[in-house]
């Protein structure tokens, strides 16, 4: 470890609360340089829906470069990307109905929102845009501005100029309609909050905690959205790409965003990010916005393979019922110990399990690293363990990965009572 | 290619310059699904400096794939990145006598840019950032602030705070040392101009028109960094990896930055973004830059590969012995058509060949095109033909190339000339 | 009226509403160069809270222009400036217990709430300022930021940096307590609004249509303000200066802001301007702030005389029963012409008739005007008739203009009823 | 002196540098209230062109008061202001050929500043606008953007968007024409300053250190204004209303300002400030930009008085006189005291002397007010006296006033001796 210690910046993170040498991976385990190996239930942060080193995957990308297939075009036409770009639209668009445009911005989320919040202020002549509560939307200062978690910003950064927030669902408790509230700052005059260009939005918040917006929410902001003529950005980044059991995470609601941004799991675990815009809205000059990497060739051909599972039913089967599984887990988990006051938050496979005592979460975390699994914290006070296994583990895997949790619980909650008492003595 | 314009976005641009599909592509050459081939003295705005899928970095690809080493892992630790660690160390700052620490950021140029620009900020305390004429640093927004280009930017994208343009060496021309102007502004309390955090330079503008500072004027500029306590962040994210014959472009000039910003070729030819800093401005708390794509473990293989190319001093050399030839050849064909009027500028192997007449240099990189050659223009009016071949180029395919640009510029000369004598008649 | 229609800009206002050319004032009393008489229920918009060249501030200005008392001195110190310190002292500070320390600002409004803007970010280190919906606070840029209605506000006008507008008391209506909406935003750091150095809030909107803050309501931002170490600033530019029955607005709700501003009334009706601080706030350089008018003697003398108004409290009384046959009247009106679905809204002597129906309001503005009276609209949409006369008025001219008031809805809904009917004929 | 310092906030300035109560004031003396008699060389930093309480103007106000002309009157139209504007008409537009249209901002110069500002970005549609190293043109936040001291900014009170600052006349020396400087950045779309809305430029830089721009200057930086579309602003505050010989002190340099700001002088002592701005660009909607003060009445009763002094040639050709007494005895002292190494600088009657030798200009401007003589400090390093005397001075207390500075030189260079030679001994 001292190599990183000593050159890697002080940013490092997931370093410190998995602090292994990872060596290889496959479907959904980790094995590091020691040979331990370890359940992933993190996938990447959304990166891994479809499992480490996917064998299709892997083998399209060895026969690729055997082949010297071209890996960097930047944004050149090229085989592999118009094979991709046919399979999105015949998997993925057309089925569904959908007629947006696809740009390949540079190969990460935050680039794929950069570029959808400037396109919509370019096209919206203003400058506005607003987004919600424990919003994650990317680090670069035009997504930072939109990002809700004060932990990643500060004063010296420049301003985060005409951005409003405003409460997410459930914001301000169950019984209150935040689309209300936002409808009322938005049609009066006085407010102090100007019309935006766009509403960029989270279906389900993952760094936010696992907050899951209703579909009478969704459908309540893409209706004020089309009233008063604002735009409406899906940020589909974390829960896109079938996490919610539909390609798409805003499908379950009915609604049609003007514009998507769409990483992470796009590109089979390689870099690489899409904007997806209304036709009408495409409105860039040629060149106006570019990145070395917007064609990663790599990325497309992982990301082309990856659609076969877009081919038939059976993925979304699966999240369905996996789903259930993790619901059903957390739930009677949170009953068994009904001390710590849990609440169980989740759609498709995302779930979230919110620990309110301070810590317990990332204590929880990292005793389930020591007993060989990857599991990470959300939410702003990293108070929420946040489930995110791969689309396609095995059922046996993710019954054992909550069996580790389960125990894990036990021995924190058994160690905190042996401390309690012994402090007595 | 009618899905590109069916599908894609309008944002797409050398697809135009370039109306080919791509499929395969080796050392430096590219070759279309029509079995075309093309020279190419593109090289992918300098992310390919050690030539299209480079043999041992596609073996060393292909093993990790097979044996299934991690693909993604977030910033985990892992035996790819620590491989890239210790070699980037004794290849590249131990011999140079440099001590930085490593952050790896998004993977792409824009990233490390907004990183760079964030931590001075942060570090310094104060928020003014200086950038130059005719810079280029990226397009989201922190790193669109400093970049000068106004195609760019939109009234309605928001504000570029704090940011200010001083003139580039040169830029008054010749005999105005603009180190004074700058001097002039920064100690004078009423210049408007505020103190900054840093300066954020490139020492060879590439997308700016092939515009090179000289020594004394980095120097210059580094001594007035350190007289005003100004941090020195240089953006050699397109001229270093060894385009100017050394790995990073200022050596050359015998100057330290503060910070230095990587990407391009740094993944030989897969997207990988790094910024180095001194190991005291290292300020970050965990996780306060984050990023989904910035472990990319598949551009850490190729990486590593890369830097055995700077194990000895072979590559220098060879830069050295073909940017002679490429000065060689632009003075040649500068000498051979007076009219044009044209200019060469460069280092190492990186040249431009300004051209005046408004249109010209463009309609040569078609003409080029047309006779089997990637070559592209730069400079605020498109005005430069920039020459950035691989750095692994054969002497024989670079001479090549010279002799297709210098038929190019005979075919659109003859072919001007009658028509302006047609026109007569 | 032609040399104003030449020469003046197209951004004059009151003149269309009453198109006179005015000659003298006295008390409530305004006197056009036609001899036409007119009741103001105007009262420059709070600024002639005694009235129309007071008689003993005209004989104090006379007297001081006749021993060439000094007119124009920056902030120098004068005779004219110390004896407005000491009787502000006397008769404001010292007997309520506050311990302010005053800043002579720009002579105008705005100019006191800039002031306090920029002492709230550098005392607190802190860029952001929280404002409230339909709040008003002045139209340069640091004031306009504050400022609500974006009737004001043009795209290219530049950022309003770090600026969020919160709902004001009742802007959900009656049963929604904001207090908690803005703890909510405030204590979760994932929220979106940053902790800001202050907030800026008046007891009583004025321009914003008459809206009162209840005391609960002002006391629960005081307890919030204190909780999270945030400055409040109480803006008592419209409503200060006796209108609601106390010197200052907020007493009624017994708070201490930790700045206020003044202006208005408080020069007796010559431009002045002040901001007071906390001691301890009191943290600016010799000249970091500065103005021209600063210090305006002549409205020193007359802001003297005025301070005798506060030697006991017959004002305060006079308001009180002033402001309670307002109330009456007002409620008379209401109930006599239920088809107006109008609301009555108001404290001390500032009442608001909100008349839902479109332009109404300013209809009846005008036709009060043609029968000898002046009274202005508020509110978002301009739908408020604002009740705004002099302090000091004779109950026989309060009771005439309410009169006239009367008379004019009735005139108003009986053309209106004729034209019904005349066009059903 | 007690309740000043009790009281009154550490921002005051002058009372510092001038520590006297004043009391009364007539022409160009002042008296304090020890009955003491001061020389004002300073004028209220150019409001009091004509002098303290200038007879014909307080008797016209004390005329005002008596008949109860309206004192307050918002924008309504008034007696008192149709008769301004048909003087200022009469006197100052009409025989100069000047169309200007007339807005009354909020009564002091930086309201002015920011009203032209605010018109400037919404008629051009830009929000960049450019100022100048050393302008000074107010302190609220819109002025302050665009003023150079940084003395006066601070991180904390927000962005200065879009505001880029440019080289004044001689910044680089008497052989470097900044206009082509300017030219180069505003000509080059890759410069990264964006075309600007307005130039905002002063003439003679009063708080910047009397520093004068050339006619051919002046004129270039019109012609640059006219070539690419951009407004020129003149800000006349400090140096308009007869400083440098005419009304307007661009007059001289042949030039048509598109707006002009006015302040200070314009209003005989009291508070007054006026934007001019050419026909077609008054795009104000009506209320667009209001303040309580816009109209000051009894200012414009004092401002029509002065406009008096414009109707023959008299002032103008006392101000070449008396400038040209005040250039004699300069460049007299100057060469009389060649160690200083100081520089005049001036035209009209503002003239600044340079004193390079820290501190020297701050402890000369005590020693003067020491023997009865107020005169001020300007310059980034206030390293400037400034002379701003009434232009009305009798040529008797003009000479005087040099007379106190020579002698007050002379003794502060032979006390310094003398604690020199005393160090030795």
């Amino acid at each position: 470890m001292r190599i990183f210690e000593q050159l890697e910046s002080e940013v490092r993170g997931y370093v410190r609360s998995f602090p292994a040498i990872f060596d290889t991976a496959k479907g959904s385990f980790l094995y590091d340089d020691q040979g331990n190996k370890y359940i992933d239930f993190f996938a990447g942060a959304g990166t891994l829906n479809y499992g480490h080193n996917n064998p299709a995957f892997n083998r399209a990308l060895i026969e690729y470069l055997e082949r010297d297939g071209i890996v960097h075009g930047l944004d050149k036409a090229t085989v592999a990307k118009k094979n991709f770009l046919q399979k999105f639209y015949d998997t993925i668009l057309a089925p569904r109905n959908l007629e947006y445009k696809v740009q390949f911005t540079g190969p990460t989320g935050t680039n794929a929102v950069e570029t959808a919040l400037k396109l919509a202020r370019m096209v919206k002549r203003r400058s506005t845009v607003i987004s919600f509560t424990n919003g994650y939307h990317g680090l670069t200062m035009g997504s930072l501005a939109v990002t809700g978690n004060n932990f990643y910003r500060d004063e010296f950064f420049g301003v985060r100029s005409n951005t409003a927030f405003m409460p997410y669902d459930g914001y301000f408790g169950k019984d209150v309609n935040t689309i209300d509230y936002l409808r009322r700052f938005l049609t009066d005059g006085s407010s102090g909050v100007d019309l935006p260009a766009a509403f960029i939005v989270e279906t389900v918040q993952g760094e936010g905690g696992v907050n899951v917006a209703s579909d009478e929410w969704l459908q309540g902001l893409e209706a004020l959205s089309r009233e008063l003529d604002i735009l409406l950005i899906i940020d589909d980044i974390q829960v896109g790409n079938g996490r919610t059991g539909t390609f798409f995470s805003f499908e379950r609601a009915g609604i049609k965003p003007d514009m998507v941004t769409l990483s992470k799991s796009v590109g089979g675990g390689l870099p690489l990010a899409l904007l997806l815009m209304r036709p009408d809205l495409d409105q860039w000059k040629p060149g106006e916005h570019t990145g070395t990497f917007r064609g990663n060739n790599l990325a497309f051909v992982a990301a082309t393979e990856a659609l076969a599972y877009w081919e038939n039913d059976d993925l979304s089967e699966a999240v369905r019922y996996k789903g259930a599984i993790m619901k059903e887990e957390l739930d009677r988990i949170a009953a068994k110990f009904p001390d710590l006051e849990s609440e169980v938050r989740g759609v498709g496979m995302v779930w979230g399990l919110e620990l309110p005592r301070t810590g317990f979460a990332g204590e929880l975390s990292k005793e389930c690293f020591e007993n060989g699994m990857v599991i990470e914290t959300a939410g702003a006070d990293d108070q929420v363990l946040k489930f995110l296994p791969a689309l396609t583990i095995e059922e046996e895997t993710l019954r054992e990965g909550f069996g580790i949790i389960e125990k894990a619980i036990d021995t924190l909650l058994t160690r905190k009572q042996a401390l309690r008492s012994g402090a007595v003595r």
